[in-house]
């Protein structure tokens, strides 16, 4: 697979910061002038870039640079807690730490005392090179991110790059880093990507289908005690007629009673390859005496979180477009460039939502309140529910306070979906373990607007449009975006 | 994956029979002198056979070879009448068509009147040579099977052998064949197999899920109504303790009902791919109108079909081995070589089981009775359930009047499952659309046993005994056989 990173490697980003060539404001703190690579105890048969060989450690001089007096005015919240009032900091492994939820699950998880490693291919990025996507934020490189990490906290956040179908480069970041615990958000996370054509098709379950196999022989072999905390999503369900309940049902039929799995009906091949792991899971924890949550997750908009506004170079990504773009995070783009909100058909498909400030909640609370030996656990991990139509709804009240004049347009539905349909789904597991929500309020859609409209001229509006169509996938590879 | 066939190729063959070596019998009818192998219209990369290039088209000359008088009573039963009575008969894919299924169904298939290509990869004949296992039965080459099969009955089974992930190889099959119906049997399907180690446990998956999704791709691409009939197993629906439907079942759930897809509990890494299998499936078949037919089949038992039988050359692989051996089929061959049964655990496990003659006769009638297009069509395929003390029974008593000393022993079950729980599945649907079945009577036992009894100096006593654990599985490869 084209698609799929080939090389791996591992590196310990153990010190500070390196200025990133942006400008910098005049009014800054001062931080350290040195920062060390590291790569893992064990030797290394691949790169760490192309021509540059990986070697047991190196000391690499910078200049220093100078981080924002805002910033620093609370670098460390909460930071010299110990999780679970241990003395000792349980270790988290960050698996896809450099994408939309797992980044700000890394620096919020290592913010709040956790001993954080990242896990991450970097493939996401090549998408965006490849469709000729990008974020409507800038971001910086993962040991960019990682630098500053570490300049305002003081924090480490180990860095491991390679692929987790890699078993291998798994067994090394497992054996070198000795995780008590796996958030793994390391999948192909979009269901229009998944529909482009048959090779992004196949590369994205077995991309999510492996990798997850190789995390679970892994926690069987090297880390037995280790969580495993899952993301899944809502889409795993569909949208039966009936209350949709968080992983199981207790089914009475012709007289007898059971308690089965919920009845799955994912409608891509991305929600179709997280089904296939959530099977997989439940039957490891059967087999294995596994310990896992699975978190289905709703669809997650925002941007900032406590520790990625703490600098512009920890500002997590955005996505607007066509393929990786979800719909709120869209359409307040849309609003900002004077676009109209496209909603696909009838504008009744109902999903649960969540601020991205409450996904990193829900992670910490999973994180801190384990599964059993054995057991697989599942929450649903949305906090409101909302239909397209609704968010149009709200986006253009919001719109219209900031004095834009927002459209709605009913574009052709590319997906293949019920467009009206009962959606009942519970979500109280996560509020009994003390969730917090944000909700979906007027003053957020500014604030989410607001954010839109500073970075608007970064919009590609060639990109806003759905490009990918379930019904017309085909066999031969797409290599440029279809619209 | 070393485990996977790299190389692909095509070959009709189009004319009759070769001898294969073996003594033959004096009485025996005069067959054709020549036979022809053809390569498909398209040029190939890929070589038929190491170091042999495959030509366009060429014609070898071979000795004419005689066949027993008692397979040409009746070569041709049924073999002039049209499927469905149209003139033209329906072009059948059995892809798997060299392994144990999958052959005796090419057969029946092509003496029905259809006109059937077999595509296989041949690979489970590299499980067996790296497991250092083997059928019970002697069983020719595809190659050697084919021109009998020619020879016999005038009939050509058209054959291309390759690896059904390869999307190359399966675009040619389906361009150059142009299938009506699509039965796939093309599988990894041993529930041991895929639990030895790591490396085949991610194979399995990858295999079984990656080959379904070219199948579909093929199918919408190339065939679009062209109607899928895919093997699942019962295997995927687990054991609920409420009876199992026939892969939907009525849910009313909070004053709402829907019906739904049957919830799964699969229990080993191969039948989870199964699950994979039928959820990707059944996206399909909402989301592009794939018309399919999902066969969920219990435990096949028997060696012999009407056309398995016209000739030696022709004859079914039996598998009694811990690894791709079930229960009936291995608990015979224990009773004919003195090998106490091998019960796992308390023996309460209880299955849907069926002769193999049935199989093949459910087969035929999903292809009769066809799926609509879109329809996702699943059928419960077996005729009885017994627990595995009662099949050890059974097996005692018929046992015992061949006057054999068949005794029981309990061995600690290598599988993770309930060993005594309740069982009741549904199976009408075939019923309904006319199969007859061939019930596990007495006389079958017999029939079975007396074929174990046959070929039992070919029993490898070692390969008896369970060798792969479902908790022991690994991340090392094992290259032998674990006992």
């Amino acid at each position: 697979m084209a698609h799929l990173m080939s090389t791996s490697c591992s590196i310990k980003i153990s010190s500070s910061y390196r200025p990133c060539g942006q400008p910098l404001n005049q009014d800054r703190t001062v931080l350290p002038n040195s920062f060390t690579i590291k790569t893992s105890k064990s030797p290394f048969k691949r790169l760490v870039s192309k021509g540059q060989r990986a070697g047991r450690s190196c000391l690499v001089l910078a200049t220093a640079a100078p981080v924002s007096k805002e910033v620093s005015a609370n670098p460390r919240s909460g930071s010299d807690r110990s999780p679970n009032d241990s003395s000792k900091p349980q270790r988290v492994m960050v698996i896809g730490g450099d994408g939309y939820c797992g980044w700000a699950t890394a620096l919020h998880l290592s913010n709040k005392g956790y001993k954080v490693a990242i896990v991450d291919s970097l493939v996401r990025r090549l998408f965006d090179h490849q469709l000729g996507l990008d974020s409507l934020t800038p971001i910086s490189s993962i040991h960019n991110r990682l630098r500053c990490w570490k300049a305002i906290t003081g924090k480490t956040i180990e860095l491991y790059i390679g692929d987790i179908c890699d078993f291998e480069f798994l067994s090394e970041t497992f054996n070198s880093f000795e995780p008590d615990v796996v958030v793994h958000f390391g999948e192909q996370r979009s269901a229009p990507y998944s529909m482009i054509d048959r090779s992004r098709a196949v590369f994205t379950q077995k991309n999510n289908v492996i990798g997850t196999l190789n995390v679970l022989f892994a926690i069987k072999e090297f880390r037995e005690e280790c969580h495993l905390v899952k993301l899944g999503t809502m889409g795993e369900y569909g949208t039966p007629n009936i209350d949709i309940e968080e992983g199981y049902i207790t089914i009475s039929h012709n007289g007898r009673t059971d308690t089965l799995p919920y009845p799955k009906q994912a409608s891509s091949f991305y929600h179709l390859s997280k089904v296939h792991d959530s099977n997989n899971i439940a039957f490891t924890c059967k087999a294995w005496g596994i310990r896992a949550t699975d978190l289905n997750q709703g669809v997650v908009y925002g941007v900032k979180t406590d520790e990625t506004s703490m600098h512009e170079q920890l500002c997590n990504r955005l996505d607007y477009d066509g393929v990786f773009g979800t719909a709120l995070n869209r359409f307040c783009v849309q609003a900002a460039v004077g676009h109209p909100l496209t909603v696909y058909g009838k504008g009744g498909q109902t999903r649960g939502y969540l601020d991205i400030r409450d996904t990193v909640q829900c992670v910490e609370l999973a994180i801190a309140n384990p599964a059993k030996p054995g057991e697989f656990r599942v929450f649903n991990q949305f906090t409101e529910q909302f239909s397209v139509n609704e968010l149009a709804a709200l986006v253009t009240k919001a719109g219209q306070k900031l004095g834009l004049d927002v459209q709605t347009i009913s574009v052709p539905n590319p997906r293949v979906e019920a467009e009206e349909h009962y959606y009942n789904a519970k979500h109280t597991k996560l509020i009994e373990l003390g969730l917090k929500p944000h909700l979906l309020s007027d003053s957020l859609l500014d604030s989410l607007l607001n954010f839109a409209i500073e970075f608007k001229d970064r919009v590609d509006t060639k990109q806003i449009m759905p490009s990918v169509s379930w019904k017309k996938i085909g066999v031969k590879p797409q290599t440029v975006p279809a619209n």
